[in-house]
């Protein structure tokens, strides 16, 4: 029976794409979620403070707004992250001839991984200082990796991926997971000096990959090690 | 007029689908609202009493970290639970011709049955330890199945199915169908017991429909019992 | 410029019934967070008060459940009303050979007021006795009513109805409006006596929609007053 | 690499378009959440103060429900808003060819300003009266325009755009954004007076876009200045 139903199941590429498209567009849009607006109360309880009219209000919400930076900053970087993936991910299925069960399976993993990271960006924006905090979210970074990788390695031995692809297409798709999943736990460990230097050279590091420069030194260390 | 309307109502299979993605994709994604960011006050409360460096406040928010232990459970099992349906939703629309009003109605439930799946996990989240939490989810579980199974035999005799199929096609579906079903209704039945028991037994059942293996004594029962 | 950009703007039938797709998708799910999770703490508070086992707790968390009875009621009238206009669009769509601007901005409207009905119902759940209530949830309905006969309304005369149709089919779409729209007003109506019979009327209303009954009596009155 | 995953990443129109309509389906739902249903406690508490029958509790729920004006308010702006920035995103990947991964990117960043307006329009609902809030509105609108006007000044730099496309509609669309940006820019100025004022304006900005009137004057101005 199971057989016959891996044979009918997760074939369809197409429905894989729009459920993808789906998970990340509400993923990307829950990210807001995170950003509060400043409570009105609060505000109006600090005026008399000041005992001052209309402007000093216009400061007190404008100082209530850049204490949001830490959850700005995260936002940015989690909208980043999912960007990157999702063309990720979508370079992969237009890789792809069909679909399998197995296939659907792992992208539903990644899916999960994607679904997650509106959590770790939540915790991470209120235990910006904390490598726990930090931890959880590499991992989370880790996750959507090492789905992508196993995503096109079993493609590629599956036959899955598209007769007129030159050879080296899955490599370039899997060099490209280990080269930024080394450079994120780096990064990560950077988390032993100071959390913020981390996150800096996380979105350092999203900048770089959405800007689209070379990382040389890396690749030849990929070359060496995969010939 | 009704007539009339039938007939020119709910006849696309594409935009049932692209429904049908869009709300498990929702689905799947509010699940995560399930898993709370714990509360930094309570963390920063809780760190005076060790009266100890930053490496205390650390293995606080761990610890208050581990607490979300039964909701990364319930999170997880409900996460593969709608990739199961999602699959097997899917699996049987390409099995389709052309929808009809009365098929569009049908998967309206079951999609009604997905929406509720949020809710009975937050329930079964916060009340772990409570059959009747249980008992709600799973009969979210046998209502998402009976849909289904409403679905392939309705879509059968009202002659829906493609041509190109073996006429064995929609027994697969509804054997895989009934056999998880008997197998769910038997998990939830060790909630005499224990519910975690009964939850392990189900997300269980989860891996044991992911990874595929045969179900070889439900399906000779089923072959007996369709004979 | 304003005639130019008309000429460009809007044309595409396939991204607004994407967009479509995706609004009734997010407020089908969202509809499901007005169905409140029984807090934890009153429940364990309780319970000592009934000084009595594991077995009152869970007959407690029962009774909490039955609460959410109006809650429920108002959850399924509203995910029948947005499955009965889904399709009312959706069958709408299919008849149309290309958009246009305008027609574009009547969908858009259309899908405001879809994403409208989330607050309506929870406004209705929360205040079921509520005559205000009970009038903003119908002025919902009459609006979605309104905007899809605009929307047939306009295709009609801008020409924009695939040449296959039969001339009837532009009054297949208004008459199932209005005549819905004259029940939804009786229905409302009744709330003079009782907002609980109104609603029942409406979700009898619904059934009576999905099982696609004929409306003999509206339907005679119907040609009689467009002949 | 880079260069390698650069030609295969972000190519699909199809996929972005997805990803575009998921975005602004949920970012339009969520928007509806700023609508909050009035407390029922504060209702029934108030409800005695006047010691009268059914009818004041009705009189008092409308009364809290006319309190939700200006967040109707906001909430239609940004509705509107929303649509009109989906069907000029639409008009332009109409025109488009293909996409690159810089093409992505830039509508990547187009629909995180998107993801962007739930927060802006809470965020002004909530301190209608603040020149601050009105200003991160404001800054949100202009970042929408500034990257639709990205998006289609690489598009014809790259040859992106379709062959059959007369020269001219690379300036319909920019024309277009930028006589809007400086009207919306002027509508901002307004709330040296009063964020009222400012809103009205903007609001019949919106009005007047919708509803396709020419821009004479400004036209006339982008003519001589694009001379």
């Amino acid at each position: 029976m199971q057989t016959h139903y891996s044979r009918i199941a997760g074939r369809s590429l197409e429905r894989l794409s729009a459920l993808s498209d789906g998970i990340f567009a509400v993923a990307m849009t829950l990210l807001v979620l995170e950003l509060h607006v400043p409570v009105m109360d609060a505000a109006h309880t600090l005026a008399p403070i000041w005992t001052a009219g209309e402007l000093d209000q216009e400061v007190l919400l404008g100082q209530a707004l850049a204490k949001l930076g830490p959850s700005i900053s995260t936002y940015l970087m989690s909208f980043m992250t999912l960007g990157i993936f999702w063309l990720g991910q979508q370079a992969q299925l237009n890789h792809f001839r069909e679909s399998t069960r197995v296939l659907s399976w792992i992208h539903i993993g990644f899916l999960c991984a994607v679904t997650l990271l509106p959590f770790s960006t939540s915790l991470l924006a209120q235990f910006i200082t904390y490598r726990v905090a930090l931890g959880v979210y590499w991992l989370n970074l880790l996750l959507l990796g090492l789905l992508l990788m196993a995503s096109i390695r079993y493609a590629a031995r599956a036959g899955l991926l598209r007769d007129e692809l030159p050879p080296a297409a899955r490599l370039i798709h899997s060099r490209r997971v280990v080269s930024y999943q080394v450079l994120y736990a780096l990064a990560f460990l950077l988390s032993i000096i100071n959390t913020y230097i981390s996150i800096a050279a996380l979105i350092a590091l999203q900048f770089h990959s959405i800007l689209g420069f070379e990382l040389p030194f890396v690749r030849r260390g990929l070359i060496l090690a995969a010939s």
